[in-house]
């Protein structure tokens, strides 16, 4: 057991003013709190069957890998428009000031495949929305959104109800 | 022992007119293939004791986080400027047309800590030119440059010739 909430540090006023980010640099650091994180993550989804793990660009990528490894499934980056370089699905999600998008690649994950997705944060769900759309997409069954730390005061779950809702730390 | 080179993709024009960009995503969605990749090169570094891989954003976050765990090492991940939130150092790099940097927080290395910086592949060794020396200004020792393809033609050896560079796969 380790306390991984000790590793991971507020810095205030980040990416902009009044927002505190949770960065888990430390915690990666660690390379005890890596190893329990990635059987803990794993635990998360009951170690039933799973064919692919999606992460998301690009702190969501650290665990997700790791997560894939650990279930013996594929991994799968979702990332920022453009930065992929074969035939992809594109879905546009909102920020506070206009909009962005998130692609995957159309080979990516096949009909029926079982999907966890897995970000570092939940926090307003914009993203992990979007990501959700691209794998049923594709024909994808999502069995589990995986998160390392959910902050429930932004309510993104409730932008992904639908589905099963798992994170080590909530705040 | 599994035909990696089978598992990557060559992808014409991309990111620009007259580049062939080598796709890594078929092997990455393939279980075996992550497993045999990270055992391999974690081979590659001879099982030394480390203390951190380094890996450089954002494809160099695939392996470099499933390397760190399988050599029992913390994961540092250096990034393009702006994205770090803690106090970073910053290093500058030339790019075809300007400048980039990358930034590195400035905790994430102890001095004397035996570091592996990981990318997915030396191109014309820029980022890795100027990953080397945010690591050796934390006072890191770089035991290893480790990566998974090494684009030998472009002749990014040259600028970190005086460390020990290994790939997975050279074309």
């Amino acid at each position: 057991m380790i306390d991984i909430e000790s590793l991971i540090r507020d810095i205030p006023d980040f990416p902009k003013p009044g927002v505190v980010f949770k960065d888990i640099t430390p915690l990666l650091m660690d390379a005890k709190a890596i190893a329990y994180c990635t059987e803990e993550l794993a635990n998360l989804t009951e170690r039933q069957h799973v064919d692919k793990v999606v992460g998301i660009e690009s702190r969501g990528f650290f665990f997700a890998t790791l997560l894939a490894k650990e279930l013996n499934a594929g991994f799968v980056p979702l990332r920022k428009a453009g930065k992929l370089p074969y035939h992809t699905l594109k879905e546009p999600y909102l920020l506070e000031y206009g909009m962005d998008s998130l692609e995957i690649h159309e080979d990516a994950i096949s009909k029926g495949d079982k999907v966890v997705l897995h970000d570092d944060v939940l926090a307003t769900g914009g993203t992990a929305q979007a990501a959700c759309k691209l794998i049923e997409k594709l024909g994808g069954e999502i069995v589990q959104c995986n998160f390392l730390i959910e902050l429930s005061f932004l309510r993104g779950s409730d932008k992904i109800r639908r589905h099963d809702i798992r994170s080590l730390l909530t705040y």
